[in-house]
């Protein structure tokens, strides 16, 4: 992990750079496979899980009978884990629900907004080396509470042609309405536009590789909407003098083991917060499982020294991290200053993967500087804002020279006349 | 206007389907604008100011003199309209604040949402046959009550190099932070990348053709945000026999005249309220300044007889209009039907000019079936939402366990490592 001692203001823009993706040579794959898809449906998907994931599919649509069997064998503890996760999703999303008052803007003209759950939405959950289960807790919960009426799952099959059983289980507690066995980009196609097996969706959710990703930016170019744009995943942590390195060194590595290509960076007014932070990340990185994907990501990443916390804060907001971990005991005064981060962990105790998993915040969230200007998935992701208006004959009488007035002078003659006829009939 | 009567209900899916709309060939067109913009920057900047709109500018940004200037130009009378509408906006859009508790998902556990203004938003408006000015209300009012930092305006100029004055009015008198004399693409790529004159923004809003329209889909690919993809506007207008086909006709028409490619459909379950309103609106369509143009629309579109209203609105939800006019004096019934689309106009008074100028509600509106997954534009628009979580370590202990068996059955041992070193500190 490279340290950088007290930088120029002038270097912080170069720092605050992701690692360059190079996405064009995915265009030409992504664009084929989403044609494919349109054009022979089903068969394409048939064929692509051949191709791709090494196995022969008759049918496409996880079947009850196969959701049973899951159920079988999931483990109590673990069932008993997803309800501890899903009870707390349940109450933070939850209060999320859109309770706004009718407002009477002038007498007799009353406007208010209602959140209408989208109809269809299609959930997309990898899994290759990990079964992302917690993932369907994110997005089903809120899809769930906001009412959407179709709510379906597409996920890549072993060899076997079986689905992981905790995916099984946790998408049909949930309420999925229908799982299939598709992943990768031909899954996203498959939702975006319909096929025999499949519907066709309003909205498509998840994470997923980089032809995932490409497909999901692909799609949403007809039409089709997605929960926002994607990058590899990130964490940064400011720490002080009363954090606890240790604790910073395993939550750094909890992100670093996500991907090769993630991003750790670590902020600190306080050299000696810095070397023990890296020598126990040193140390506790040889201890995982998945330590050669991490030592990938620590080699993008950085612990700089800055001046003070007041710095560190305003280089994160530079930064906009998806993660953001106020380690210190004192960061309360921290919290207003945050502008751009995804989902802010406060305090010692309060580590990333408590968010990722069972604290009841979502852990869909915006990545490559995107919390400048995306928030991650809530309940509102699963609804449409409509406005809605009701004026009365008084109501239009007080507003209706003012709009007279404003499309004359826009040259919009026939909105000015809607206005005219209304106002002369009230005059007779 | 086409007149069909009672349709099979297999015919509905072509009915609710829009014109289509052949955008490949604008895509070479509108990249070349965006690296000219991004390799030259001010240089490339003016010399499309003289390629499309025929002036030689020396400096891009509007001076205080120009707008103090405009203050001069417009009329009271207007100024006095604009402050109406602009209360009422400004009243809508202030109780879109988002109030959120915090909640307490497990003892020790407390997770809350926080809405933060986008640093930088950019806002685009046209100004070729009509200086669009009640846009500028629409997007620059919501900007404001969210707090962005800077909000700036392009629009283009005229052929001698000045801004329309109730343009200049209008973003002054809302807060532009700074206004800029260019149009088209290259406007949208400048708010993109950011030039010698004109800022880089992070999210950019705003109406336009299909140069436009299409930048924006271009640069969004690139990480800048955009308000809503775009089409035609439309509108669609649920009539029975309590109507006024004096007025359903006018609204069909205030549409109408928007651009030759919008549609307007009305629905009814009566076939002497649809005879009145075409009736009126072939009469009323010859006194517009805009004839050509509304009558081209109208060729797009049609009236539509179904069963009954309950039909009525089943169509209307799959059509997904932008705006809903319930032109009878008993749509309280129909309200809770609505299911997609973007703003509603409900009864005889509630005309849709009132919602493009003065109600106070949102003019920006989702098109092209997009109400079925999109929203307009409201406060949060301007805002994203950030999560923050405090965890005790009472909090860690109570959902520790279940984050340690997620995290390992995901195969995340680091994950798993952060929440047991800090149960095992607890411990001791």
């Amino acid at each position: 992990m490279k340290k950088i001692i007290l930088p120029n203001r002038e270097e912080w823009s170069r720092l605050v750079e992701r690692p360059k993706i190079e996405k064009n040579e995915l265009d030409t794959i992504v664009k084929n496979i989403i044609n494919e898809v349109k054009t022979r449906k089903d068969q394409a998907l048939i064929a692509y899980s051949k191709q791709f994931d090494n196995v022969e599919l008759n049918s496409l649509q996880v079947t009850k009978t196969e959701i049973e069997e899951a159920k079988l064998l999931v483990s109590d503890e673990l069932k008993n884990a997803i309800f501890i996760a899903q009870n707390n999703i349940e109450k933070f999303h939850q209060n999320q629900q859109l309770d706004e008052a009718v407002v009477e803007t002038t007498i007799g003209v009353k406007c208010w907004r209602k959140a209408v759950p989208i109809e269809k939405v299609g959930l997309y959950i990898p899994s290759g080396s990990a079964p992302l289960f917690s993932s369907i807790l994110m997005l089903a919960i809120p899809a769930k509470i906001a009412g959407c009426k179709e709510i379906i799952l597409c996920t890549p099959p072993n060899q076997q042609g079986k689905v992981h059983p905790a995916i099984l289980y946790t998408a049909n507690l949930v309420g999925a309405t229908k799982i299939f066995k598709v992943g990768g980009a031909q899954a996203i196609a498959a939702m975006a536009y319909g096929t025999e097996s499949i519907p066709q969706m309003y909205k498509i959710f998840g994470p997923g590789n980089q032809y995932v990703t490409k497909a999901k930016e692909l799609v949403q170019q007809n039409g089709v909407a997605i929960d926002m744009p994607a990058g590899p995943s990130e964490v940064l942590i400011i720490a002080d003098e009363t954090c606890n390195p240790e604790f910073v060194a395993a939550d750094l590595l909890s992100q670093a083991e996500h991907g090769s290509d993630s991003q750790v960076i670590l902020l600190s007014d306080n050299t000696t917060v810095i070397d023990k932070s890296i020598k126990a990340l040193n140390e506790q990185v040889e201890l995982l499982p998945r330590a050669e994907t991490a030592k990938k990501a620590i080699q993008n990443s950085c612990a700089i020294q800055l001046k003070n916390l007041n710095a560190c804060m305003e280089f994160s907001n530079l930064y906009a991290p998806e993660h953001l971990i106020l380690a210190s005991d004192n960061s309360n005064k921290l919290i207003n200053a945050v502008i751009n981060a995804g989902s802010v962990f406060i305090g010692n105790y309060s580590c990333e993967s408590a968010g990722d998993y069972a604290s009841g915040t979502n852990h869909t969230l915006p990545t490559n500087a995107y919390a400048r200007n995306y928030s991650g998935v809530s309940l509102s992701s699963f609804q449409k804002n409509i406005t809605f208006q009701k004026i009365t004959a008084e109501g239009i009488q007080s507003i209706g020279p003012a709009i007279e007035i404003m499309a004359e002078e826009e040259g919009l003659f026939a909105h000015k006349n809607a206005v005219s006829l209304r106002l002369k009939s009230l005059k007779k």
